[in-house]
């Protein structure tokens, strides 16, 4: 066996999330890795444990998810890409396949950062053709505050406040939220859609690693500094507070992107 | 009541089309002609008959879709809009509501041209972020051929070869497919998901009126044209057959946009 990397795509409209899950009843539910686990052994024939970088949520979408796992020595790399594409497309694409460089390669632990993306619509109106990647938002937004906004999070923080915290059993230490932040930022992007009133706003940030729903969090704070709701000079304060009362609502996933991943 | 001017978007991927229809049970189905006057009626409360600039097929999109309609002449046009975008968003938007400048001003007959876009993936893989509005096609596609393969499609021509003949009534005259192009190119468009191998090709196209399919068969086409299946030399030869058998096959609806109307 030897261990490959996968780079891959998907529209996480229809599926719940990345990671294999059960429903409510315990069912198994459609999942990415789930759809994308049971493609690859119909291909091998042989059973695989793939691992993803980074979990996304319930409609959140990749288009750098990176995926390690192991498979027999002699398989023709390309010819199960082409499979693969077949299997699950067009709602999972993997765009490159290749022999990991390192036997021990592993897409989660190896990670150096993650980077995501979040498209907000701003305008009147919602656009049909932008629904399902981007979050309405009525607006109108001031681009220049959200920018200022930016600025605390950048570095090392307990990001408590913009996270989900992780359930722990009694008598197990409290995990740590502390994570690196190493850019973010808000720009207006070009679209065909955009026009009087309507401007595309994409926040990118880049972290050595993320909690659960950190980046919704703090879209959906930055978002309210832009709205007027909250001063820019309060991130730094809710940031310290490391308590998610503080923050804003949290940002619908179909605006997220999971853009790319260092090693 | 004073005749009205809608500006519609929307995402056709779940609708039967634009015009109201039934299925092949006679029970009728989902399409956006449906959702809209079903709206626009809940909203302010008498019978209204819509009108589209153009129609378009079961899985087509529409940014800039016109359509006319009679409302009372007390109607609060924005108020009417909002409320329409919570009725039918986020799969139809009105961009923008208004008065028609004259009282006979109709969607479709008042309309001097039809303008559409038609997007192609050329690329190893399909992209899942645009699976919904692009044609996948693996190439390479030869772009200068299909540029070149435009040029006989422009002035006023007989399209029988490029459009499905519509059925006639015994003893009526057959109806004209003589139609206007006033412009028809291809070009590569800058996009996030575009790389190494993997362009995003589009196709422009305005005509005084379209008849049916044409789009996607001159697509269907000139596609094959830059696969090297046909000679970009030979289009004006299955233009002047009139042949629907001599053009190649019909692209699939969802590349398809009707992306503005003019007046």
């Amino acid at each position: 066996m030897r261990r490959a990397r996968l780079t891959v795509a998907y529209d996480g409209s229809g599926f719940h999330g990345l990671a294999e899950t059960t429903g409510p009843d315990g069912e198994p539910v459609r999942t990415v890795m789930g759809d994308l686990r049971t493609a690859i052994e119909t291909v091998v024939r042989h059973p695989v444990e793939p691992i993803g970088a980074g979990r996304t949520d319930a409609g959140v979408h990749a288009w750098g998810q990176v995926v390690s796992l192991d498979l027999a020595d002699d398989t023709d790399l390309e010819g199960l890409r082409r499979r693969l594409d077949r299997l699950c497309g067009p709602e999972i694409a993997v765009r490159d396949i290749r022999w990991a460089d390192t036997p021990d390669f592993h897409a989660r632990f190896s990670a150096h950062w993650r980077h995501y993306r979040y498209d907000v619509l701003e305008g009147p109106s919602p656009v049909p053709q932008l629904a399902w990647s981007t979050w309405h938002v009525r607006g109108p937004l001031d681009l220049w505050a959200m920018q200022l906004a930016c600025d605390p999070l950048i570095g090392e923080h307990d990001f408590s406040s913009f996270c989900r915290r992780p359930k722990v059993a009694e008598g197990e230490p409290p995990v740590s939220l502390v994570r690196r932040v190493l850019m973010a930022d808000w720009r207006e992007v070009s679209s065909d859609f955009a026009g009087p009133g309507r401007r595309l706003l994409r926040f990118e940030i880049r972290a050595t690693a993320f909690c659960h729903q950190m980046v919704r969090s703090i879209v959906g704070t930055l978002v309210e500094v832009g709205a007027g709701d909250i001063r820019a000079g309060d991130v730094r304060s809710i940031l310290l507070r490391r308590d998610r009362q503080a923050a804003g609502r949290v940002a619908p996933p179909h605006g997220l992107t999971l853009w790319d991943v260092g090693y």
